[in-house]
């Protein structure tokens, strides 16, 4: 992908500035509004089915992330994410635990069937059960993908129907035809609760400006594991890894972005 | 405003060490929770309609944040904000997103009508909208606001029969005739979730050894903004000026403020 | 206790890697995350009643946190407490606030007789409250206990048979006979809010992998007590402080923990 197709995605989110209207968990929900924010996107998290489908009219995107899921916070999804369709607004599915519990799965397959989700990113151990070719998730964390990354999300993207970006050491974002791989991030990236939730609001910021999800969803994973790959250059830990995350994304330009993403696709179009 | 008076209400804050009760948003709880901690009070998060009572009996303040709203959430609210009316403890209104939502700026009334609320304290678009003079807001998100904004502030305060501090550039705090003008602060604080709820915290915590609302809220901005414009000078982005922030907070002394409080008023006595 | 059974515990918990399921606070629920992962252990936040009980099955420890308690969440942490018991995992009490509301101390007893835990974490408010020998709660922070400390550990550990461990200037843990007392810490740790809640998801890590809990709760402690003198010792005020408290852990070797834990006992066998 062209480096100045990536540069002008980060420019049109620093531009546009388009709200986020995130439903999702109570662990991570603070550093999702921050690193939306440092995106260059406005966050809004509300889920009150009274005013769900209200909000999310003046959104740019929707995310759903079900990390700590409850049957009301789920209507209130299935609200917002109507209207989102509705109004051709981009549904970002974070499916946070699926495979861990057959509660998170089925959730994760309601949503699925219910709406019409433009983006869906998980962890391998989440995709792999999506897909149905065999995942493990312990916890919130994946245990792996019994086949072929590749394979497994293209797989994921025929059984849903939507693209699909599964994060790992290396990104993979496919939809049926054409595939994305991002090889941006570094290891710190997994010493920190929530850089999943984060990567799906990025997701969320850069596919608001965005028609073809596919590559800004690889846009968005390049600039993320960018920014992670800086912070972690200077981190003695955790805590000072997310310092200067949060930093080196806020401080990110469309140029770094062109010169510095490690992206290869479209493959097997 | 004379400087020792700013200073003597810091002092306050920091030997009474007053118990701040919030219910509050669960985005930026956590840090509502330790920006209470580096004014000098003592935050409790409690919600649970069985205890809230209770729990302010024991408040000198308490904070209502509408930041992520649910029906139960404003039920709670109502309670503890009667018996705080009833023992004489400030309320203080943080009514986030009125103006984006007809839930917000329903329940925002509801609040104002039911409970005797000591200060409210909102972005420009908020208040604007809670004034009747006019006001945008996307998210919760200020679009800025269709008058004066002193005039706003001084409108909005007659229409709600309280105390109206309104965030900004220069924040604006009025009751029906005395206006303070508040110059501290820094464009940064605009790039982190929260610190208008971390306002209000503040706020809460100098209103809890106060009398005089007025001057209590004005003293509260001018410290958490001198501690923002403290803050910026060696941040890189916006999670290294939050750590400094917090700790610019904790470490500013009455003298401190007394000397760089920019603080005019009261005019239009 | 021997430096080599301390070294040995951490060294555990590294390899090991237990899951450890929350069913906790909103106010610091991500650093409760953040801290379980520095410590090496993986964190699930999950409280849906239709998930708890096959979620627990996975994990090494549930700690339990009524921080911002509502009825649904109690009634959870029976179902997955009760779960736990069945599975021989070991449940972990962190009483928050217990003796500043009826509600919450009559919860702290509800839990305690309905779930066999194997250790209550609590201040020394909430353990002197909980042992009915005197003690004072003001919001979620203790006012201090009538007795001799280690007299009050003791006896709240008769009342509940459990291992209970005390927070404070030194770490009391104590079940029936055995003392032990630890001195790693440092006064920071008061001026952030939900280090005890962090106090208790180490404690969690640790009893994940452990037979004795009284052992592994003073090692806990202990670990976390010197993760926080050495993020005392460069801080400027509390997020700074909080920044390096995160680090520190993450890099603490159990050769660290071995030669630098100041941890006395079992007294009183």
């Amino acid at each position: 992908v062209d480096g100045s197709i990536l540069a002008g995605l980060l420019a049109a989110v620093r531009s546009h500035r388009p709200l986020v209207h995130h439903i999702t968990n109570s662990v991570t929900i603070n550093d999702c509004a921050n690193i939306t924010i440092s995106a260059g996107a406005a966050p809004v998290m509300a889920e009150a089915p009274e005013e769900v489908a209200e909000m999310v009219s003046a959104a740019g995107a929707l995310v759903l992330n079900i990390g700590t899921l409850s049957q009301g916070q789920v209507d209130a999804m299935l609200i917002a994410g109507r209207r989102a369709n509705v109004l051709g607004i981009p549904v970002i599915l974070d499916p946070v635990g699926a495979g861990a519990t057959r509660f998170r799965t089925e959730t994760a397959w309601r949503l699925l069937d219910s709406l019409d989700v433009a983006v869906l990113k998980g962890n391998a151990g989440e995709i792999g059960v999506l897909a149905g070719t065999g995942g493990s998730v312990r916890g919130v964390d994946s245990g792996g993908i019994a086949g072929d990354p590749v394979e497994t999300v293209r797989e994921c993207a025929r059984a849903t129907g939507t693209v699909v970006a599964m994060t790992g050491p290396v990104d993979v974002v496919a939809e049926d035809r054409r595939v994305f791989l991002v090889g941006n991030g570094n290891p710190m990236m997994d010493r920190l609760s929530g850089t999943g939730c984060m990567a799906a609001s990025v997701t969320g910021a850069f596919a608001a400006i965005a028609d073809d999800y596919a590559v800004s969803s690889a846009a968005a994973l390049a600039a993320f594991g960018l920014a992670g790959e800086r912070a972690a250059a200077g981190a003695r830990g955790p805590y000072s890894f997310r310092t200067a995350l949060f930093d080196e994304l806020s401080v990110l330009t469309p140029g770094d972005l062109a010169e510095h993403a490690r992206l290869e696709g479209p493959h097997g179009v």
